[in-house]
């Protein structure tokens, strides 16, 4: 399935006892629909606060009933800050996670004076101009396959990845009017990994960082080095891409 | 001042005791960035949930604070769903509503079959399909200098307004994907006459009304032909004209 949620008031995708989570509130409208206990598996584990227009997830189930229905049935049960956009029967050795070949995420800064106001729950305020042709040239120096250890949030316990390198495919920085939109696609992100790229690229669009660092510090594989995490609410998981 | 806010959490603009109102928040802020008690007064009076990307309010006050430092003291108090975008000084006899020459609002319909999650607040989800082009047809019968009684909500008391003649400068309907926008300008407005239009517009796009149905409903002046008044959540003030 595909789905959108607003990140506001979840406490992230994965399941965690006592919070209101994608994950379970997923489980919860399929253990409705379906009438049985379903595991939901989620290409991108996002963050508390960070949102999705196109999350995959991926279960399993013995039910006969038609993809159609089933998305119109659980849609009717989900809350309003999540829906179901696309529903496909898959092979049974499908997992949404697994055979995931590459996720896009896109990062929204709104780069006005003045505060947002309408949609301000999806984009984060930074006040003075950013050069976003400075941003996009810091890029490019990322690009490809390198250990992203400078740019790796910590988690705790089973979470934490032991391999770092990552492949990043694509990252753009570009301006739409007062909107600073940075799209990222890699064949998976480390934890908090796009926030911390954009946190490192800021400095750069607002001058206090020249482009040449950030290859620097990519290379210095020091989470010290990079800028702090960008909030969450400035990041959407847009793709999930398969075979 | 051009102020934006999200309609959602507010009963409106005009203040009304003991609820949440834009006119009561503005005023709130002022006084305490002034430190003296002013009445605002707002081009246009939106209801309940419309929101606002362009309002102009205007107030007096004898406090010689720059325009610049009012703005930036003012939306350091206000709260996150209320931004003044824009501050400027006027002649005393200036007021937002008296002098305003016209006022634009615009109407969003998310038209997918699955409803929307960001960005939910400030849409009216409507699942079949909707043709522009006959609601953009029926606009055009709308265009000019009409009694509006067919198009004009109930209100109570002094706010009902004797004279339901207005004049529609501007009525058009289009897609944007799967988004359709009907942007309107007029003189004035009725009470709901936004609403009311887009509700009366709506049936003629699912194909259950001609478009020349509208102008018989307009001749009418009769509010019990028109369509349902279509939900606060997709309106938006998006402008206010003056000399």
């Amino acid at each position: 399935m595909t789905v959108a949620y607003d990140g506001t008031e979840f406490a992230g995708f994965q399941v965690q006892p006592g919070r209101r989570t994608v994950q379970g509130t997923l489980e919860d409208g399929l253990a409705r629909v379906l009438g049985e206990g379903v595991r939901v598996d989620g290409a991108g584990r996002t963050d508390a606060g960070v949102h999705a227009t196109g999350q995959v997830v991926s279960f399993r189930t013995e039910h006969t009933l038609a993809t159609r229905d089933l998305q119109r049935a659980l849609n009717a049960v989900l809350p309003a800050d999540c829906a179901v956009r696309q529903v496909g029967e898959a092979a049974l050795d499908f997992h949404a996670r697994y055979r995931a070949r590459a996720r896009s995420y896109r990062y929204t800064i709104w780069n006005g004076s003045v505060r947002l106001v309408l949609g301000r729950q999806y984009a984060y305020h930074w006040r003075s101009f950013l050069d976003v042709t400075a941003m996009d040239a810091a890029s490019g120096a990322l690009l490809g396959r390198h250990d992203f250890a400078s740019f790796s949030g910590s988690t705790r316990g089973r979470d934490r990845p032991v391999d770092l390198v990552r492949t990043l495919y694509r990252l753009r920085c570009w301006r739409d009017g007062d909107r600073v939109v940075i799209d990222a696609t890699a064949d998976a992100f480390l934890p908090h990994m796009v926030r911390n790229l954009v946190g490192t690229l800021i400095p750069v669009g607002a001058g206090r960082a020249r482009p040449e660092d950030v290859r620097v510090i990519l290379d210095a594989r020091d989470r010290r080095l990079a800028g702090p995490t960008a909030p969450a609410r400035g990041l959407c998981l847009t793709d999930v891409w398969y075979d």
